[in-house]
């Protein structure tokens, strides 16, 4: 089955004005929607990150691809290596989007246009699911007022309400506050206030974004003991999180400090973290996911799932992903009920007590909606927006903001 | 695609009177030939360990397996894996065949069975390969005389004889010799006979199966730089392993002291090894070797294989996993060529330069001859032989002989 065509197409999607420790989510969140034609006449898609890197990017990769057998991944993942070339023969590597994201989109489409030309759901291509739904873990976060149904979210009590509301459209059994957003008592005075809302049954966890300093990180680790399932990157580097690590009576996870292969050897040896949020979009793909999960257990890591704002491809990826890895046993992460917009027929998928259940069709599992796809295409071409600038939009209401990076 | 039934056949196949630390090799190894049936037809084979322990597994693993889909294979290793259960719960555990061979088995079976189905080489369904032939190393011997066309091989001078006519014969470009036979400085003078008749582009390697004292080692290895591509195991644990690389300017490679997964965190800390020997048939099957490439790479080891004596569906097995793991960058091991007995049709597999081709059919590329496989079960019927004990046949021809470990 010969790839006949990589085709890659931008997308701005609807996005609220979310907080975190980078600044403001600006009104669109960026988003690249992936094909691959094959001989065959089976179309594979996958959904990556979003502006003008990745378009480069997987522009730049096309010849690579074109004419490649889609069952033969592994060849290309050895070639787009950055390890292997000097920069300069790099022309597909972008910045904020590396061989490894590149890789995964192909991959992710290619897996799914093997699983529709043999009828089988992708994560049966990865050695089978291990669970028939997979949980997935409310997304709060403190927010500005805007053109959406949540409302203002800046307080304690506003929180507890975003979750309530959240449990119940979708039912979800554990809780992430984005932090890193209010003074850090304040947040931990939110995090007590969920555990009295809902109880010690649903999970909660914390995700500063490294905005806090050592200090303020130990000391919020022993006094959220008890409270939070874990604690993540709550400050920045390998350092600082294995100085937080050695006192913290909760165990630290990451998606910042470990976002590679090559920064786990580090992160073990210096016993930085407990769990590590995959991503299959940042990771390289859905076979390096599983491959990521087994170093974990190896390693004695549990592993989690980071997210993006991200439409339904990802979300579908994301579960045939988690189905396939063992060692994934924490709900999910996923910002999709944040998002208005979809780009696959019959809506957005719809979460049953908090999981999705792992889509049992071919491939993927999901369709692609031409329709909305050109509707989302017209968006991102009639914006400005061509990267991620969260700092950039949260100085249009207040100037003079800087974020905090281990210094709160 | 269901599996309705698990089969295995034992066999036993000639074997020529090889030594090693262990002992002596008895007339017969003995192999197990697995088959899986499935509700369409199709029937994929896989090859194992011999003797009565592989048999009472994979007799007992028979209800686990069938009834489910050959693609669904990671929900049967996390039932098989050994942490998750009491022993009495795992009636397929057998000493000297662990849950992973025995899923190995399991799961090589089923990936012919989905390659057959689907028409694609079993390489292609762990990613495709990134090589279009395995290069095979020479697995020298020393040997008493015997049925075979050797004769005795116990001396320097022998072992070149043999080396000579082995690369005439099948064009090895790498020499392994399994050591810890003669007094350790007869080996040192062995391994630079080769070197002299065969000079400095042709790779050696040593392995002395743990015989050797952390002392010995370290002074052979000291006086084998240069000479060596990697030193195996020359002494053992991962304590001896890691003295002697502490002071080793050879790599140290090992399938003794890291042989699983779980041993791979301390052999990391300690530093005791440069090389992991892979091996499907142990490690817990073609997707498990994937992951172990990744592992490796990722805390900068390199990778290998092993081999023990095998017939013809191993070795496809060996190749087809060797093409689709990037970090397998040295000579695969493999008794194939003494071996003279053969289970597939068409008789041996051919090496073409010291490599065999990557099979191009469905599956693993070779087919079972029910002839031959039914000749080589009477024989084992016809034999006592039920477990390989090196010792005992060594002790036939030298009442007194007792193994050396990390002794000499």
């Amino acid at each position: 089955m010969r790839v006949t065509d990589l085709r890659a197409t931008p997308v701005a999607i609807a996005d609220p004005p979310l907080r975190s420790a980078f600044g403001l989510h600006a009104p669109f969140a960026l988003r690249t929607i992936v094909a691959v034609d094959t001989d065959e006449g089976v179309v594979g898609v996958a959904e990556t990150y979003g502006g003008d890197a990745p378009l480069r990017a997987l522009d730049a990769a096309r010849a690579l691809v074109i004419g490649r057998d889609a069952y033969r991944l592994t060849p290309l993942r050895v070639e787009l290596d950055a390890a292997r070339r000097p920069a300069e023969e790099r022309p597909w590597e972008a910045r904020g989007f590396a061989a490894p994201a590149l890789f995964s989109a192909i991959e992710v489409a290619c897996l799914d246009a093997i699983g529709r030309q043999t009828g089988r759901p992708v994560c049966d291509l990865l050695g089978g699911r291990v669970r028939d739904e997979i949980p997935f873990s409310a997304y709060l976060f403190f927010k500005h007022a805007g053109d959406d149904e949540w409302g203002e979210v800046m307080s304690a009590e506003a929180l507890v309400g975003e979750a309530r509301r959240m449990r119940e459209q979708y039912g979800f059994g554990s809780l992430k506050v984005k932090g890193g957003v209010l003074e850090p008592d304040r947040e931990v005075a939110a995090m007590r206030a969920l555990r009295e809302a809902f109880g010690p049954s649903v999970p909660l966890r914390l995700d500063p974004n490294a905005a806090w300093s050592v200090a303020t990180s130990t000391r919020i680790a022993e006094e959220l003991a008890g409270t939070l399932e874990y604690l993540e990157d709550p400050t920045p580097g390998l350092d600082g999180m294995a100085k937080v690590a050695e006192r913290s009576p909760i165990p630290l996870a990451t998606n910042m400090c470990v976002t590679a292969f090559e920064h786990l050897p580090a992160a073990v040896a210096k016993r930085s973290i407990s769990i590590v949020l995959s991503d299959h979009h940042m990771w390289g793909g859905m076979r390096a996911t599983v491959e990521l999960g087994r170093l974990c257990r190896v390693f004695g890591l549990g592993v989690s799932m980071h997210s993006n704002s991200h439409l339904g491809i990802s979300l579908a990826a994301m579960t045939h992903v988690a189905a396939a890895v063992p060692e994934l046993t924490y709900a999910c992460d996923t910002h999709y009920p944040w998002q208005t917009d979809e780009v696959i027929t019959g809506g957005k998928l719809r979460f049953h007590h908090g999981a999705l259940p792992v889509p049992r069709g071919p491939g993927l599992g999901v369709e692609l909606d031409r329709d909305a796809l050109a509707r989302l295409h017209e968006r991102y071409r009639g914006s400005d927006l061509r990267y991620r600038d969260d700092v950039a939009e949260m100085r249009k209401t207040d100037p003079d903001w800087r974020p905090h990076v281990g210094d709160w």
